[in-house]
């Protein structure tokens, strides 16, 4: 069972070994991703991060769940504005590609079919699209795939993009006209 | 230099080689695939398949070049029914997952950013709704956003996807719920 860290001195250490985790993991993927790299990158040892995780796979889920944590607090879901919803994801992915890149790599390497993750994480944005729904403000059909094409919308340019993964060397003038039509296409796709 | 076969026979093992690389590339990555599986599998031997493609590289760019011309006759772009050419993406998708899988192992380990391949690919698609715009039967707005984004649509059930990836196994109501509902936003996309 892996132990929590019990000082600020460990705490810090846990962090440093999480967002060395990340870089090396989002660069790599599961397989490729080396152990010893991340150690040294979070001047740690493999005996201390072991005591944390546990294993390899018990660091990549804790990555995972620590990315998505920063993410869904980074872009709050509102189902009375959706287009913004869209817009906010696509600027999320542009400042931390890290997190599209981690859920790539489960994909190719864990999960090639159905959801990537369990589901209830994404419950809460489908009883409130229900409820928009129910209230007249939102296009009937079933939630869950209205809200998958919305993430397929803001995803048009992100890090797993089969056509264009947009980057901060990209002119503003790009990405504005990306948030503007993405805007306005979210809206078409809900409108009653 | 890479050969060409020149008797029936090479021409078989050298398809045979591009099918073993195709399913090792889709399932591994370009780091992951190991060169003694896909020869196994093709029952030829490594001389052979470096006098044909050269290099691990070389073989990954030809199963590429393969994966993309046999998806470009089975989903031909119409600017007139774009939302049918959206529904056969996804069509194509369920039935040979393995091209998205490509596109993303090379988006993952080759591409972070920008187009994953060279742009003249799109240039034809590119054009005709640049036409369909003039014509007035398409909405104005970047041909190239436009293009990412039904194809971003199309693909929201990709074996690239961050939400759901759709696979044979689910109920036929299920596909069709989402060929509908992909075929309608589309339309709401382009309307003008």
């Amino acid at each position: 069972m892996p132990e929590q860290p019990s000082t600020p001195r460990g705490e810090a250490t846990l962090r440093r070994i999480l967002d060395a985790a990340t870089e090396e993991f989002a660069a790599k993927g599961i397989a490729g991703a080396r152990m010893e790299r991340i150690t040294t990158a979070a001047r740690t040892n493999k005996a201390q991060l072991y005591s944390y995780f546990g294993s390899k796979e018990g660091l990549f889920d804790a990555v995972i769940d620590d990315r998505v944590d920063h993410a869904v607090s980074a872009v709050p879901f509102d189902v009375n504005d959706l287009p913004a919803f869209a817009v906010a994801q696509y600027d999320e992915n542009l400042r931390h590609p890290n997190l599209v890149r981690l859920i790539t790599w489960t994909r190719l390497e864990r999960h090639p079919t159905g959801a990537w993750f369990d589901t209830p994480r994404h419950e809460p944005k489908l009883a409130a699209i229900a409820q928009a729904q129910a209230d007249g403000k939102v296009r009937a059909g079933d939630p869950g795939d209205l809200l998958i094409m919305i993430m397929g919308m803001a995803g048009s340019w992100s890090p797993a993009s089969s056509v264009y993964t947009a980057s901060t060397s990209e002119p503003r003038v790009v990405h504005e006209r990306r948030r503007e039509i993405l805007r306005e296409s979210v809206a078409r796709l809900i409108a009653p």
